[in-house]
């Protein structure tokens, strides 16, 4: 049902059943490491490319998703899923390993909740019984196309991100079993491209920023929600510089969110004393964080209702080389953890 | 409502209001120059790259849509879109241009059915009024990133086809105005990814036929339909080689299809003696043949239902390098035309 004009709410509130989320080295001294299914080692994952080790990431989460639910795999209808690779190849590569109708998305950062919001609509509206969606993302191999490989020891400044190397998966249905507590999804903003004139590849936290501020308020706007309604709104990965424009903008715009409430993926994955610069980002980011770690905290009683708030920077090397600045977009999705009411 | 495993049927049927539908220099000489709204004269567009054009295109093929059906942008939900150039920026700087909430797809050649069966399903359950879907290609800008800059005048072999340059796009709603009659959506089957294994990215017909033939087997399997329930069975853009090896197969498996009633959207944009090697293909392809051409058809009483096959390849310059095969892909949707039974 449409609530306001960019706002869906889920009568049927679908439920995440199963998550399935693997990561890196990088990850494996993270902040979260605990809320990983598997963590790798080395960025190579027994494969001869990057390009190969992030398809594989991918692969790995949607067969960990189905082991953990288990649900056999022709009982998927569609796969929705993205990265940030050139023609999103890893997750199409993935898509022919797993067979599932699938739905190729690209919405940079923001991928991980565009799929989680098209999957709720889907489940919600009997469109399929299992639909699994997910993001992901190779330090590596988007350094390597984004930038410079990483091999060549490129530095960068202060304001930059750091890629994650991970995938998250969601497996959504309409229902969980009987009694079950689940995740279930509650609503969804999708966003439209807010672009400030920024044209710093090295701070996409600055610019995503009023991308993620215009979101959470056309959410509250459309549902005449507030933030109080939330025990936690989380961007996807502004960083620090990003969470922080973030805040003061929401201040400028008469939204008070206590800044206890405000967190970011970005900030949450890694801990301070990686050299992360302003924090994690990429595909995989909010798709690992919200997967593992958040419905962790949420099955254990820590928060009820939240809101994920992934951000995306849809620019390429191309677009800044011709001099265009950074479009960026944000999609919110409410998730509320109990017995369907 | 799920028909078969991989099928939605709306039982709302969903209209195409309006479509509006750009095109390039080649596109102006081809079989089918009447049914594009605008046509320009050069590939530049008065834009200073072809990336710029490339957007310019599909920006002005959403302005048309919303012109000619006369509703403002900002009753506007959701734009579904995407493109084949890297990170999608053409469209996503389009959608910055046009400010509507905004779902970046990648389906390569298969972008246009993929964003026409998510809008219909959403405007079948009310998930908004209105919505704009559609895809673009601009031969220069997709030709210097996949293959070689045109300007170097590479040679290709016969098995290559001709990237197409336009956009075409279509506002989709639940209704038309009452009594009236509209081209409605009745069905959509989302395809897999099918590899079997060819290399070759000079023959991408030939690599994306069983994508196809299985996307429509599939139909028919889920649906019960035949090909006699269809005036016309349209595959993307397989072009001469694609197409011959579709219909061997469809024999093969037992799919009868008159020749006649098969066609495919690369062999119907140019003309014969245009030098396009095995025909025209590019995310535009379907999306203009169809939005155009076809939609027109059908109003002047050729058509009364067909089923549209877009098929996409989902390679990458870098895939191909490292040796993958091709992965392909298909997606279908069922048109009617008449009143709302």
């Amino acid at each position: 049902m449409l609530k306001g004009k960019q706002t869906w709410t889920f009568a049927n509130k679908p439920v995440i059943l199963e998550t399935g989320v693997t990561g890196g080295p990088f990850e494996a001294n993270g902040e979260i490491a605990g809320d990983f299914d598997i963590l790798y080692s080395d960025l190579w994952m027994e494969q001869d490319s990057y390009e190969k080790a992030h398809r594989h990431l991918m692969e790995k989460a949607v067969e960990l998703a189905l082991e953990k639910g288990k649900i056999d795999k022709e009982k998927v209808q569609f796969f929705l899923a993205g990265d940030l690779i050139n023609q999103i190849t890893p997750t199409s590569f993935a898509a022919r390993t797993n067979g599932i109708p699938y739905f190729g998305l690209f919405g940079a950062c923001s991928t991980s909740m565009e799929g989680l919001a098209l999957s709720a609509f889907i489940t919600n509206y009997g469109g399929a019984n299992y639909v699994l969606t997910g993001a992901s993302s190779h330090n590596a191999a988007v350094e390597k196309q984004f930038r410079y490989p990483t091999e060549y020891g490129g530095q960068k400044p202060p304001t930059a991100q750091w890629t994650i190397t991970g995938a998250g998966v969601a497996l959504v249905a309409p229902n969980g079993s009987k009694q079950g507590v689940f995740p279930h999804i509650v609503s969804a903003t999708i966003g439209k491209v807010i672009d400030m004139g920024l044209k710093d590849p090295f701070n996409m936290g600055g610019a995503m920023a009023p991308a993620a501020v215009d979101t959470i308020l056309a959410h509250f706007n459309d549902t005449g929600l507030t933030p109080d309604d939330y025990d936690l709104i989380i961007t996807g990965d502004l960083g620090q510089i990003g969470r922080e424009t973030a805040m003061d903008l929401l201040k400028q715009k008469g939204c008070k969110i206590n800044q206890e409430k405000f967190k970011d993926c970005g900030l949450m994955i890694f801990k301070k004393d990686q050299p992360v610069m302003a924090g994690g980002s990429g595909a995989g980011c909010s798709a690992v964080v919200l997967y593992g770690h958040i419905l962790n905290e949420m099955i254990q009683g820590k928060y009820k209702k939240i809101l994920l708030v992934a951000t995306g920077a849809l620019l390429s090397p191309l677009s800044v080389q011709q001099k265009n600045s950074i479009p960026c977009i944000a999609h919110a999705v409410a998730i509320e953890y109990g017995m369907k009411s």
